[in-house]
């Protein structure tokens, strides 16, 4: 399906990527966590989509979109631009089309993601770069100019749709109690997909989304009262909440998030080893950024029961060499 | 029930292990590994016990035995010794029964383990000395000057068939065609319950041993036809296949087992490192003593779709800091 003709999200779209999901991707489990529960005072449970196929949530957008791909579009290829999740996304789906997808990715890739896309069969094409917002505006040209379809990490209906708005009604089937969602948030397209879902089956309940400090996407818009789609390459191990928020993203965001939780890499570091250490579940920076803002307070008063979501496990032992040390 | 009056291990007692379990501990997911089916030229899959309650496979065992207490063992109290896991699972079913147990861990154990059976209510007691044996013979004679009943970690029908025994069928329902089953040896009461299963139900299969190579009972025990129950400490991370093996799984093994790979230190290293860079999941070093037979080429040819038991999660931050440096 075109981006042009793309339906806006809406529950109906969720619903959609729900059963096409089901079978092809897992239902991850919702686990209660003793230590996170003590921390922010309200029974807590971890939404572990970190153990998710290929490793994160990314499946769930990346898989819907490519089952709207039409004939034409399928022979015309695809091309996405990725700091490492939503390519491996990408990757794995598209090889369940018999597609070849090419990636374009910042050159401060993840080593462990840009191995996994290549082993999938992708065509990985690495920037220049080393922020996401330079890889992508130069990777549209670069698909434009070969004529493929692009496919965005974040800013489609049916990558919100399958990212949060899947992950949100798992949730809430299992535990309609939830009045509180921690989640990172980079581009926007899980937070967007959840917060919409959630607004509309659990109206009330709080969303607080958590950026980095040196990337500060969403906290941005929100005070600008605009979507920042752009920002200077910032240096983190957290490569999947580096860079700008999509437009379409915010447009949902803005009126469904509660408020910002900013977190710093060293706080990003403690969360990885804090889950290592407390449950032993291997988690990525950019998943640990909502573990941080629960550990250091800086997810704000939280009234009644929480769910985090662990969005991702993929980290290079090259970097979690640097996150032990 | 006393120790003298329990009966043998049996598939009946195994089916008793299974129906009590139910509900109250994972059945933990069975997954294909590429990368290890490459390694051994046959389908493999990890039967992903790092995922269970508490961290390892011996919530099994200990769960069930101590179901079978009787209300006079119970007002004597339970005690135990163990390098950290069955410690674990020992505290944590001693609380489903509102028991408080005494367990008894060498100088050596596992930081990450020794709090986790602190925090879970259990009077810990560290020995003065490094290994699992001396450790566990004075404890014994604590525990029998207190008047306490004595749960031994693996020489005992009822763990040996909870713990391996529930999972050999588990394996077995989901994965009927498996020909091969690697797993991590110590006092053998895994190993025991699950040959004895697999001998019952999938006669013909091969199951290989993995041995510390310095503290290798039960390789030591099949060339000498009687179980090593005593070996001298060896200094390693992998707690849980130090020392030497039982006299109850040893008779169960002795018959059942195809042969017995030696593993060294660095190799267990490399199985941790290999587990976190290629499935991104964190196992302890007890637990890739099968990896490594299987990296190695140590594990000896393999005819079939295999198994390898990956037994538990329970690491703490200093030892894995170790593994990585």
């Amino acid at each position: 399906m075109p981006p042009d003709r793309m339906p806006p999200l809406s529950l109906p779209l969720i619903d959609a990527a729900r059963a096409f999901l089901a079978g092809r991707v897992r239902r991850t489990p919702l686990e209660e966590s003793p230590a996170l529960s003590k921390a922010l005072g309200v029974p807590a449970r971890l939404k572990r989509e970190s153990l998710q196929v290929t490793g994160s949530f990314k499946i769930r957008g990346a898989f819907f979109r490519l089952s709207l791909l039409s004939a034409e579009e399928k022979r015309a290829g695809i091309a996405t631009c990725s700091a490492g999740n939503h390519g491996k996304a990408v990757a794995y789906a598209a090889r369940a089309f018999g597609l070849v997808p090419t990636i374009f990715v910042p050159a401060s890739v993840d080593e462990s993601k840009y191995r996994a896309m290549v082993s999938l069969g992708a065509e990985v094409v690495r920037s220049r770069f080393p922020g996401y917002d330079e890889t992508e505006e130069w990777a549209l040209s670069e698909a434009k100019r070969a004529g493929r379809v692009w496919v965005s990490a974040f800013d489609d209906p049916a990558i919100m749709a399958g990212n949060g708005g899947t992950l949100a009604l798992e949730i809430l089937e299992e535990f309609p109690e939830a009045r509180a969602f921690v989640l990172p948030v980079g581009g926007g397209g899980l937070a967007a997909g959840l917060s919409y879902a959630v607004s509309e089956r659990a109206p009330g309940a709080t969303i607080v989304g958590c950026n980095h400090e040196r990337s500060p996407a969403l906290a941005l818009s929100l005070e600008r009262g605009e979507a920042v789609t752009r920002l200077p390459a910032a240096d983190t191990a957290a490569g999947g909440i580096e860079g700008g928020i999509g437009a379409k993203p915010f447009e949902v965001l803005r009126s469904r998030i509660a408020r910002v939780a900013l977190v710093s890499e060293e706080e990003i570091f403690e969360g990885v080893r804090w889950m290592l250490a407390e449950h032993r579940y291997l988690i990525e920076p950019s998943a640990a950024a909502a573990v941080a803002a629960c550990l250091t307070g800086k997810v704000g008063r939280v009234d009644g029961p929480a769910v985090v979501v662990i969005t991702g496990r993929n980290v290079s032992l090259e970097t979690l060499r640097r996150v032990l040390a």
